[in-house]
């Protein structure tokens, strides 16, 4: 049973969905991906989230972007809600992040695929020492990344 | 049985739901204001819109303002969204104008209680002669006021 | 006689009328596309306003968009207005959402002429159930459409 | 005859119309302040255009701003646009600014009555040695309003 | 030992903090609530950050609103920031939500330090099936108010 | 000796001032075409503005776009600024349109040369009768060409 | 003779200039407050820059704020940018900070005058140990502030 | 030793702290290139700018762009900030200009590597003779180009 939702708004977010999920299963987390529209199918996604097991929901999404919200309202577990970029640039950021009181989403940047599943494993990580210890090492290979960047652009 | 219908996000929306509610009943329209919240009563919010026989649906909200948007997910009935003003101007007016495609909602200006309920009767006027000389005869009179504000600005 | 007129601000955007119109035609709507320019033809707009049967107008713009709010002021029959994206976002949707009070336009999303042919179909269904009818189905065709794609990204 | 017309969207705008009269008035320019509202006037607003023997135009509008472009959508002589603040500062002035090829506006600032009717003497003067001479005047004066306050700044 | 550290950028931020502190403590969760500059004390927030046995951070910052930031560059625990309004909208939102790959921030609405609490709230519910269980209750209430708001629309 | 003069920020904006060069020339008007930074050589402009005996003046800039209150800073006589994209939208435009009380630059949009020139035949025409009458037929054939436009978009 | 220029694009901006003159006289550096507007008195403000020995430069404009960048272009000392807000948050800043290639100017925050002068005290003590030290010392007294602050905000 | 420190917050921003580093070291100033990002690496930065003998620091990031912010954070010498491009315009800039009371930044241009490095340059003339005359030659070299681009315009 996965322990992390993925659900994009559009199939054409899959490519940012598809970079959470990578570092999902890097970190050897469940995880699943799945397509539901809050305005097309809104019952799928009230079904999808209230039958879920998932500890953790990431929502992908463009444009007005009520995604996010809409798996908020149905679940008082953790949602993260990840902007699409698209030809404005603060539409899909202003509808995540901007939610009224009470339905927090926790909002990401743009196209942050990969940080909604660091966000997720992070959460995750208070419950589970192992899960912390492989974050706490990939936080020091990207460190480490940052100096070896730092020593080719001295070259 | 109300024709339209006005949904508040929030009971600190009343006062634009006010100025809908008191135009259309200007025109003889039933209508009635509810409040629903698209995040804190997703379930409210498609019961109230699925039994509705209403046939235009008002949808006023500020801050991420997915109502308009929800409220259209659950029926293919005209739907106006209502933009309402807070510390951010764009907030609302981006989340109800960028639906994504499918799904439309007709997004009026700032805070325009008023214009929204004028579409309503516009939309309503389509079958209805009475109502749409009523419309007509109400465009005069703002039209005649606009030449009295001109000669009150003269003197 | 068309049932819906398409008037675009300019002969660059008929991409957009396009997919409006193709959409109503698929709907079995009459549905006719024009150029007139509020600025370069205010009389052409005004005499195609008055002169036309159409029930619902669509007008499409960019720039500082003033066809949609000009078409609505010669009619009280409904006015859907379609920003055109360009180099500034949000200068086209800022012109035609912040009508001011006593004359709407419905606008819909930047370069949406889909959603604005679908929001024309909803207004003339509530009087022509078989057009109603043909809107669920359509509206059942993109929530299975989803599921569809929902499978896809899965696989 | 009034050699500048100044035309106000709304009567809302009449403080902002007073700044350019008064100084119009004060170059010993005639000048004259009308309501016409593009939307809820169209007709009224070609008719004060096209009758107008005035030499500039200025039109003062604030929200989706459609005056300026309107007022020169029926004349060829120079029209000078002033944007009005409101709840949101970008709508007007970008309604105003962005202009399809072939109709210019001459935007000013945000709320700026007083350079509006500057530009219009500035225009005026090309023709008139008198006028050009008291501007070239003016502007000295503003030169030494400076000096003065700089002094007062100082001590 | 408190679960929640809330580190206000500045003192003038106490507001939104106290809102955030209210809640925590309304669910039993410990939490202290102190001020940290990433400006002007670095070290101030480093050392707190890493001698915090804190669960889950909340930083609230306006402006350049660093502060979220650098605390989750001392922690892999979820960091939650809360933009503050200003005489910009803008700045504070986008500083916390477009964080770089790899070390996300959970960004919230502007001034929602209420919001911050119930994610927080949201994130420790995982492990604590009773802090679940308030949690849902306080949902509960939220949507019954909606309802009694919505008759005192309608009375 | 010309009778307008056209000012680049940098040679890089010499495709948008030639469009006006090329509508000034085929109106028949002397216009001639330089470049001169206002922070780079502020001087340059000065000198530029004060000999120059063109009656009108267009200033083309982007990024911070100081050159046309530049020049108007220099002379009283009319002066068009033209604000030239960029990475970001706004700025060309808030720089140019934004000026301080008693310096008015008129304001076109983005890249738009071609206007820039209609907007100094207007200017010019007030004096000018055959003028008039060219630029009378100019907005004939522009209105003209929107029909044959129209024509094509139906066939 | 003073080391510290302060120029006000106009008296309204004093307050803002006030802030930035007694933190300089604080730290014992001469400093001197004028008006000078690059849009109302050009020469005015070529000759006090070209005349001053001042060695650091503060410019505190609004609207198209094209003060700093006028300064800057009169001196290749160092110019620091106060952008002062108003009906628009963005238009100082855009205006201050995108100056073109070659001609930099050091933008500070919104209303920042205190900023602009801790700045210019930073680039004076490059040369000055003792007031390095007396920077020093400030940022300390800041930093123990911040404690304060926080043992007052946990009371 | 370096006179000044180029710290970019990502290998992605090489190109433009190379038109820094290039500009510096054609005038002669000891400049060093490196990577260190303020979340990724906050002790490498603490360490970086902490042990640095350079008296200007250059810092460019994108996005919530803290690293300027956060060198700013560790040492009372000049720090100019460079705001990188990005899918939004105004993130970087905001994050980099709207910085606190008590910790100035001199922010530049977007993607203004070589008005860094000018800037830098114009604050080590102040203790350089040698250096501000080579920078008063470049600007002359600057302007004499504009001349020779104002020819090329004309032929």
């Amino acid at each position: 049973m996965p322990e992390v939702l993925i659900i994009l708004g559009s199939k054409s977010d899959a490519e940012i969905g598809q970079k959470a999920l990578d570092l999902l299963k890097r970190f050897g987390i469940e995880a699943k991906m799945l397509v539901a529209s809050a305005h097309r199918t809104p019952d799928r996604v009230r079904e999808l989230v209230c039958q879920s097991k998932a500890e953790v929901f990431i929502a992908i999404a463009g444009l007005s972007a009520a995604l996010p919200g809409a798996v908020a309202s149905f679940t008082s577990r953790p949602v993260i809600g990840v902007p699409v970029s698209g030809k404005l640039g603060l539409d899909a950021i202003l509808s995540i992040v901007q939610m009224p009181p009470g339905i927090p989403v926790a909002c990401v940047g743009l196209d942050r695929g990969d940080n909604a599943a660091l966000l997720a494993i992070s959460i995750l990580s208070l419950s589970d020492k192992q899960l912390a210890q492989k974050l706490a090492a990939y936080r020091q290979e990207m460190a480490d990344k940052v100096e070896n960047d730092s020593n080719e652009v001295q070259a």
